[in-house]
């Protein structure tokens, strides 16, 4: 199914406001059966709104419109449609008994001015709002299907899941499967090296990769289940290794279920990352379980005195160096009482590299009962990207020890 | 000067690239005295391009078109525009002799496949890449000018800077000025109070307001640098307080600089926040030689015997209280050596609140030689957003310590 967007905003013109809700809905239709094929992006002005919807292509078979939908039944997206459909305006006794329930039940009186919300046209149909009080509108000509939502992006994902999206999926032909597989520690091109002989081996499956500073996510889409499903059982196991988990999934996620699931709690020990990796690992409810803390060791006074690493060392080989992570895991795991200590330290940069500790040379520690190691890195030129690049790499190392051992 | 953008490629249709590079521009032409007024997202197919071409707005002045254009003169975008502004290719021997340097200067022989590079129109002008090797179009009709750039964010962004904004701001006939106040710790209702009256005493400038969970943006432009300074000097004494600094600033950016100009050094005692505050400290170059480290201090345990919080307070007043923040900044800044303690403790969510200590209840502690002071907050029910807050409440606690002490 042919599926035409329309998103209405100044903001998203004069670019106070990226388009997020765009590639939402992008990715959301396929999954029902439809595609973007066309996309216009106007002011929240009478004009252009009318111009685009005349300039729908002809094989456009719904049209979304998003944006310019308020609580009020004169906003101006509503106003365009009623008048472009030949709507009339009525008044919705039913919605304006619940409204009125809803004021009363919080102890207020509904105020009059609030009559406008219960406002409907007289044909088409009207979309529930689970999450704010605009309604959305749905209406139809001899071209197209026309919904409109608020642009407000949890009210707009609400309707679409809620309504639009089972609607589209039930007029289209064609059911199409999506599961997305994503993966860490592999670089694109070597990832695609493994799984190329399976992916030619279904022409009817499309897998997108898409590359992130902190691994590949895989999209793979299929009309047939059967294909979908069989693919990834073969290339499953060439990626076991890197796969960490689903759409939505993050690697604290994946290591938090393994670490619940083994009864082991962690502690870690930041430097070059500077408690991302902890700010990570409590991103996810219910790490307290398993997440005892840390110590953010930034300077060498903290990570002697505070984790106890040895002045020998630091004045040996410095604090970029695979000693120093060793005994930076270590000492935050006996100090904090946990199972699993986990350490990093490197030149973040941009500054602060020499000639043989480059900017972007990073090391990971490793520290359990009875064992432990270290991992050296070198990433890049970029002072954020090298703290993301080391905390995933500290958590796929984690994982990878909580899955295999060492 | 009326912009139309035309932004090409399937991966913006189906989602799997949020379209960033239209929020650029859309900010960047109004500097240069542009405004977008119609956008349009196509596939970077022939019909599709060609159709969006056809369909400009009368009004129209300029056309800027991103994306489908690659490093050979054979991308859709490229033989799309040639066809339709009538040119002919032609052999561009001066590029040519510039490439086949740059390969002999790198000791390597140039493919005769890299030939298809220099290829040019006979009529418009190729846009220099300083970042890339695709060249970028220039076409106009008696309708518009037309510019054509790679997708790619950073050459989309080197032509953009180099040749077209200036180009545009050449032809345009207002100048704009633009300039960006972050503010932090005031909604954005209180704010704009507090400068409704300065506001409305310059029509001729435009305010817009940004609301961010972290505080909200002021983008304030106007065609007169004189009323726009004039503004800013207006408002300022209001706002002072809420003001960390202009466009690209962080609050951590704000408070390092306050740091290294009083000499003053920092430590971190998180619960609630996990890591965050540390994290946001160390996304500053330079940030070592203020910040000490910190002690993620996510479990009791980690609370008393790395902080040094009391048995005695964790058990009669629990670990969000005002007692247990005071407890944390002291006994970082103690443990840590540094000047300034700064600590967080509370109910990040979704779960664990009580009747007495609901969802969002924070404590946030500050430290320093010679007084302390405890500040509570109420943020929201979500896990994420309350870590937001929190690291961004303490942020300013300190920045605004630093400024005017206690």
């Amino acid at each position: 199914m042919k599926i035409g967007l329309i998103t209405i905003g100044a903001e998203l013109l004069n670019g106070t406001r990226t388009d997020t809700n765009a590639a939402w809905i992008g990715q959301k239709v396929i999954i029902a059966g439809g595609n973007i094929v066309w996309h216009m992006t106007v002011n929240d002005e009478k004009a252009p709104i009318e111009a685009a919807l005349n300039e729908v292509p002809g094989d456009v078979d719904v049209v979304l419109c998003t944006g310019g939908l308020g609580p009020t039944h004169d906003d101006i997206t509503a106003t365009v449609l009623y008048k472009y459909f030949g709507a009339k305006e009525e008044f919705d006794q039913a919605y304006w008994e619940l409204l009125t329930k809803k004021f009363v039940s919080r102890g207020r009186v509904i105020p009059k001015s609030n009559r406008n919300q219960a406002i409907r046209p007289d044909i088409g149909e009207v979309i529930p709002n689970t999450v704010g009080s605009a309604r959305g509108l749905h209406f139809s000509n001899e071209s197209y299907d026309c919904f409109a939502t608020p642009g407000v992006p949890a009210e707009m994902k609400s309707m679409m899941t809620d309504t639009i999206l089972p609607w589209i999926k039930s007029k289209s032909d064609a059911e199409i499967f999506v599961k997305v597989m994503r993966t860490t520690g592999i670089m694109e091109s070597v990832l695609y090296e493994k799984i190329e002989h399976e992916l030619k081996s279904y022409p009817d499956v499309n897998v997108a990769f898409l590359p992130r500073f902190t691994g590949v996510d895989l999209r793979i889409t299929a009309s047939e289940k059967k294909s979908l499903e069989q693919l990834i059982k073969q290339i499953s196991p060439a990626i076991q290794k890197y796969h960490f988990g689903g759409e939505g999934v993050e690697l604290e996620d994946a290591v938090g279920a393994l670490l619940t699931a083994q009864n082991k709690t962690i502690a870690t020990a930041e430097s070059c990352t500077g408690g991302l990796i902890g700010d990570r690992l409590t991103n996810v409810s219910g790490s307290s379980s398993y997440f005892k803390g840390g110590i953010v060791a930034y300077s060498n006074a903290v990570k002697e005195e505070a984790v106890g690493v040895s002045k020998a060392t630091l004045e040996s080989v410095g604090a970029v160096s695979e000693e120093t992570a060793l005994e930076m895991a270590r000492g935050v795991r006996e100090k904090l009482n946990a199972d699993i200590g986990i350490s990093t330290t490197g030149i973040a940069g941009p500054t602060g590299g020499t000639e043989e500790k480059p900017v972007g040379l990073v090391f990971v520690g490793l520290s359990f009962e009875g064992g432990e190691k270290a991992y050296r890195f070198t990433f890049t030129p970029f002072r954020k990207t090298n703290k993301l690049m080391t905390s995933q790499a500290a958590l796929n190392i984690t994982r990878l020890y909580l899955l295999n051992g060492l």
